[in-house]
């Protein structure tokens, strides 16, 4: 990508992008603030304003108790029907339920005790920590001796996709990774991985989570069996929103939830004493959701479908390559390393640079310099592009920013040893 | 209680009431509505609407990723401590997480890995159903050999005290029961079960949904294991706002939580890739927090601890004491029955009485005369006193207009076999 590395170039870039009316329907209240974490949390849409209010006062404080019938009991499947439509899965192939955690715990045992005499369980080491620890803490409590084989990244940025492929065998219960991961970027192809390990037997499991909202995905060409991911990111939804999940619509029944409770239930009112779940995905709701913030998601995802995928990718990876070519022009001299995949095809809507002073940039960006990034261990800045309101001249200047406090070393004021930050 | 049975006598009481300036604090957006169904959602406290002005403009809108540091991540434990009060509990034994269901499922779990070489789960018939459903997909998943015995109450109004007593020997891992029951407001003596049950060196697990906020509490003086809780009920937290769990402080790292997750790990932000769970209570969280749901909780028990706990038992006595008065003038010959205790020290804050016509009397108090109860197959009026903004006149004109829809009878033009509603 040939560019000009001068303020003018980036307002050009912006003056045609026909997506940047989308940045007015967000509440920004410091417009001089450059904001570069929208995949650890999305910004507030302008909508979600009068949706709190009508929820808080109009829902719960004047309908009470009968706003249950009249919105509540349905939220999850109807929100969950447009996440459908972010990820190319039925209607009813949906629900926001629960965290992303709890919801890899429900459908990583459900696969696991589905795929009877398959010990083995497939990661890599580029997964979200914490998937992994679900992982662990499922496999511990079933006991059933399952091995959970995290395969490594090759250079902690790429997937291992040859050494994934090479490990499928009849013995592998579940594939489970994050679709993009949190780190680099890297962005599988979830229909070849899906396909190799079908061929197998095997069921496989994505965590949607940096890639949902960001670009397109179509769990339903690709036959996904299982999918997980958090509406807080680029669906905008608010922090800690309820997560959602995908079970393909003929394992929905096959498959059992481990945590049975109240709103999985087939009769609710009914008051039987035994579980009968519920048929299709009402059967994997757990307990009762925080309907504030579950109502609040569909706002964000509403903005997304307004402005469609397609435009959102395409406008994302201009934005990438913009902000890698930037950085092979300005940053690469002063020891940033890429730390993303450079094909645009393999990476999702996040870039990230590390630096042997990574945590102190970091810490003078937040500061000093009214900079958003994100700073992941040991020296990475993660920069995430949010195709809905992300200018291209808030990417300008964060590069120029990261210049600055390299040039003129104001990283210096922090200590070394200055503690880890969010 | 001798009591009168006009509306003169009813507005006596109020004018007595020392808490009655509390309904202020509440929106009330229609004063001709009766609303008797705090125990299914608590109604909207005033101070609720600027609290989430702040968290959706200030927090989110304005801070955004940066809230994390400084409100969110330590919101489980604030509002935890609060509600720590209501239960007699000390701050660092008490975190809002999950549902109820969820962090039933994992107290209960863990508490059975815990107690080895223990099969038995004892429980009764009142638990709320769902309870028993979370119980019943455990005793599965674990694969143990564990049995549930559900212990029959002898009259569906009764908790099995007896029985459960006899029932308690070596081999009983753990006791769960509802505190106070959800139907007939039974409300166990938690001191006295809970001894019993060490003495045969079984763990304790309350389910305080129906009690917490409405009566004192004293799972310290009490000893008690393991408690959870909703915050929707007489907590006034918002529908499906997140639930809370107490685990006694030593027992807090012996027990493990099998949904090891993002929020649990000792180190988020080292990323390591084994699960190393935080000390405490912070261990027990897992994915990350619905934040606008949870951070709501907090002005209702603001509330309840500025009231006072014996105050509110006081007038929720005193009320619930008024109902079953006016129900034996007024109502028994109509043929309702008192499914309810008739003792206060046996009884929550919510008083069930029962009708052969009892779902069509429910469908004519809602749709036609503005009163709003719950209903409880087969055939409960479940009217639930919230202390906090129940008036006398509220109960007064209740038992009226169960009167009138029985005497003139109104429920007629509802047809038998009208589906049941929430």
């Amino acid at each position: 990508m040939t560019i000009a590395t001068d303020a003018a170039y980036a307002a050009r870039l912006d003056t045609q992008d026909p997506l940047a009316h989308f940045r007015e329907r967000f509440v920004i209240t410091d417009p001089n603030l450059i904001y570069m974490d929208g995949n650890s949390l999305g910004r507030l849409p302008q909508t979600t304003l009068p949706l709190a209010n009508d929820i808080l006062t109009r829902q719960w404080g004047s309908r009470l108790i009968r706003s249950w019938n009249e919105e509540w009991f349905t939220a999850p499947e109807r929100v969950g029907a447009k996440i459908a439509r972010l990820i190319g899965a039925q209607p009813d192939e949906v629900i926001v339920a629960d965290s992303t955690s709890v919801n890899l715990f429900k459908l990583a045992v459900a696969a696991l005790r589905f795929q009877t005499g398959r010990p083995r369980i497939l990661t890599d080491t580029l997964n979200f920590p914490s998937d992994l620890y679900v992982l662990q803490g499922a496999v511990d409590l079933l006991d059933k001796g399952h091995s959970l084989e995290a395969i490594p990244s090759p250079d902690d940025i790429y997937g291992p996709v040859d050494a994934l492929k090479a490990q499928l065998d009849e013995r592998v219960a579940l594939l489970t990774l994050s679709h993009t991961v949190f780190k680099s970027g890297y962005t599988y192809d979830m229909a070849a991985l899906t396909a190799a390990t079908h061929r197998v037997g095997g069921l496989v499991l994505w965590d949607l989570s940096h890639s949902v909202g960001a670009l397109p995905i179509d769990v339903g060409a690709a036959n996904v069996d299982l999918a997980i991911g958090c509406t807080y990111k680029y669906l905008n939804g608010g922090p800690g929103a309820p997560a959602f999940l995908y079970i393909r619509r003929d394992l929905q029944e096959q498959l059992r939830n481990p945590i049975a409770g109240w709103m999985g239930q087939k009769d609710l009112f009914g008051f039987g004493q035994t579980y009968q779940p519920a048929a299709g995905l009402r059967g994997w709701l757990t307990g009762t959701a925080p309907i504030v913030s579950l109502s609040l998601i569909e706002t964000g995802v509403d903005l997304l479908l307004e402005a469609g995928l397609d435009a959102l990718r395409a406008k994302s990876e201009g934005q990438s390559e913009y902000l890698i070519a930037l950085w092979e022009a300005v940053l690469e001299p002063l020891g940033f390393r890429l730390n993303s995949p450079r094909t645009a095809r393999e990476r999702g809507s996040h870039v990230s640079l590390g630096h042997a002073e990574g945590l102190r940039i970091d810490l003078t960006l937040i500061n000093d310099l009214n900079v958003l990034p994100d700073f992941r261990a040991p020296d990475t800045i993660r920069l995430g592009i949010a195709p809905l309101y992300t200018s291209f001249g808030d990417i300008y200047t964060t590069v120029m920013r990261l210049r600055q406090v390299v040039v003129e070393r104001l990283y210096e004021k922090y200590p070394d040893e200055t503690p880890t930050v969010t």
